[in-house]
């Protein structure tokens, strides 16, 4: 089988060297970092840290070159996700499209470009080093199930865990993904905006009392929005929180979006609070906190073009 | 009539030059920058700007040497109040003391240490410059009122405001001066920690939908605690927020709370956003948004420690 990583950063580097240790699956990967291209096509593409390992893949900058492909594995950041698949559809004509992304609404944007969706969420993480070099963080649980009004066969979803977890990034299949997506989706709304307008670390964020407050009400204004989607949270977005801020887990640990802030960078703001909304308008719940707390990373978004 | 300033900052340095241009006021004025103390002594006290004048006062970083005055108007910083009222309020045991200042609160400190307080809400601001120089930006009004819990004698507050209207600061004095001053607080807590929170300046908050709103409900909650408390204002604080993001009035305007946070100095948040919230929570009347701000500003702050 053949699989195609849209967008190598750190998360699409994972999976695409892991799968290249597969002696049954040959691995492409479309990315637009030229020197990040050509040092996997000339040295293959390291990950260290987590796990050692080097892949053989063939990487491009330009999707005409892609090959029919039977998966892809989209990897890239939210506000990239339509022009990614626009670009890439071509070679999943008959394949099965999987997003790892962050926040929600991804799956939405390839199924306007492809047939056959996966609904998926990832947890390992990293970050890309050099080009073709990638520090893997964090090993973690990827679960992954039929995106459901643009659903891949059961057979493709099952194939594809079981390729990713032979690989080496242990992967579930479900019949729901929506419950591991949305209980991650709540913790990183309700936490990163708050780490990237505050300028704190996790776990300060987590032992301010008002600072925990707003993250719970955040957290509520979530849930509420998934419950009245009939999703089913696998475990409580704030244990999640609570944990993370212990000294041996993530108390030190800057928000990715507070890392973006900090370099002034474009934020998935949209697909993290902004998409809770979105989905809140649609069943009429209202999100007055995170529609407040979106607007203010916009606001600090739009100041730097001031 | 003696009159003494208790902070002689930007505000402080405006009443204290324009009551020395009378003759039958006598000036001094406490203030902890001695270089500022120095140069007012030496050679006077200098307004430019929307007026250029030169008052002779005296001046002192040691409350130890101040007179007994009739008068007191405390301009620093909230913050500072309690500090400055406790070092001061030897001088005025037979005086009553009208704060100027930002925010709520600094009449209940007031009267921790003094019998008469009076309640004040001023609007002309301007910077120092340097030692001795204030630049006066904006000329504007300033009402004040007997402090209820603890007030003034009508009589001295109709003297005071007559003292300053003759001097150059125009001041009416009211029954009850609570409107002003909440229609400024609610202004300054709506849109102040909205432009520290994002970087944009006062006409780009109120230009962009999403913070608009925000802004809103900030205000809103803010009417909510001044009618809970009986306190009719004497205007809207929403035609406020509109006017001053014309371009010819204070679009550019960067709020004093963002100026603060480029600095990295505390802010007056405790006595806007803060303030609301506490006497919210004396009517029982919810403050969500104003909680929120007032953390997410208190967490930048922390970070700066951090």
């Amino acid at each position: 089988m053949r699989v195609t990583i849209v967008g190598c950063g750190a998360v699409g580097s994972l999976f695409a060297a892991n799968l290249a240790q597969l002696d049954d699956v040959e691995v492409w990967a479309f990315d637009l970092d030229r020197e990040h291209v050509a040092a996997i096509n000339e040295h293959g593409l390291r990950l260290s840290g987590a796990g050692e390992i080097v892949g053989k893949l063939s990487a491009t900058t330009d999707a005409a070159e892609l090959p029919p492909s039977d998966f892809g594995i989209v990897a890239t950041k939210c506000m990239h996700t339509a022009a990614a698949i626009e670009a890439t559809a071509g070679a999943f004509a008959n394949g099965s499209v999987c997003s790892v992304q962050n926040g929600v609404g991804n799956e939405e944007a390839l199924a306007q470009h492809v047939e056959r969706v996966i609904r998926g969420t990832t947890f390992p993480a990293g970050r890309v080093v050099e080009p073709g070099h990638v520090q893997w963080d964090v090993k973690g649980d990827t679960t992954i199930g039929p995106f459901e009004p643009s659903p891949a066969p059961t057979a493709d979803v099952e194939q594809l865990a079981d390729a990713c977890t032979r690989g080496g990034m242990p992967t579930q299949a479900v019949a729901d993904a929506r419950g591991p997506q949305w209980r991650k989706l709540i913790f990183n709304a309700a936490t990163n905006p708050i780490g990237a307008l505050t300028g704190l670390t996790h776990g300060r964020v987590v032992e301010d009392a008002g600072l925990r407050r707003l993250v719970s009400q955040l957290v509520d204004e979530g849930k509420a929005v998934a419950a009245a989607q009939g999703i089913e949270l696998d475990a409580d977005p704030e244990e999640l929180i609570d944990h993370a801020a212990r000294p041996d887990v993530a108390y030190d640990h800057k928000a990715s979006m507070l890392q973006d802030v900090e370099a002034r960078r474009p934020t998935e703001i949209d697909y993290l609070n902004g998409g809770i909304a979105r989905f809140g308008r649609e069943q009429s719940v209202p999100t007055p906190m995170n529609d407040a707390v979106t607007a203010l990373i916009k606001g600090l978004e739009a100041s730097w073009r001031q």
